[in-house]
């Protein structure tokens, strides 16, 4: 899909699917993994530390998607920048990052250790933590 | 959007935009960003880290993004396994995570370290490392 201001392309725009969920219920916070997809989560094992994609989808509005100053952390002390130079959940592709350690894995459930998102935020990629890559 | 399969409520779908394009010239890496979110970069630093996404568009297809188990780094010695536990670039949603350094920025250019990614791969978002959150 393209979006053409004055005849040039200005930018592209991609589609991204859900893999899962992330939820809490009482003390555990884990990844609710869809059956569609469950066979790529082979190979991964309790203990080790992986990237967890989430999708902001709270902020997945035009307002918000259209901001590009923030003031660090949601406190107005903190001089306002721009978004990529935070870890503002506004921003034009509400995208958030976690590295978590796997707890254990149980059927289509990963659990990890606790993360500041709301349970039912939508997961949109894993990978394996790289001590080389992710320095 | 939502896809209905049995009258469930399967996964949902949402919308990422390019920010700008990682580019390759001669011996120099940077990022292109478009000027409608060039306000988002502000406070960004030279000699600092920070997280790239991209999109691999080259595996923005539906065979690749169907792709659930793979030979790790596309070498069949390798045991196949579920891509949620590799980094390969075919996986249901092609985004790619690399963590550099700040080498120079000129207006609309962050000139970064070398990647093994394609030129012109589209960018998504930029986040500042954090050691505390990326160890």
């Amino acid at each position: 899909m393209e979006n053409l201001i004055r005849g040039e392309i200005l930018r592209n725009e991609y589609k991204i699917f859900e893999i899962g969920m992330f939820k809490k219920e009482g003390e555990n916070s884990y990844l609710e993994i869809y059956d569609e997809f469950l066979d790529g989560i082979d190979g991964l094992t309790k203990n080790s530390k992986i990237l967890i994609f989430l999708w902001f989808n709270r902020s997945d509005e035009e307002g918000k998607r259209k901001t590009l100053m923030v003031h660090p952390r949601g406190n107005v002390k903190n001089p306002i920048r721009g978004v990529f130079s935070t870890r503002s959940p506004m921003r034009p592709n509400p995208i958030a990052l976690y590295t978590v350690n796997i707890e254990k894995i149980l059927g289509n459930r990963i659990y990890i250790e606790e993360i500041d998102a709301f349970s039912e935020t939508p997961l949109i990629d894993i990978k394996n933590y790289s001590k080389e890559l992710d320095f």
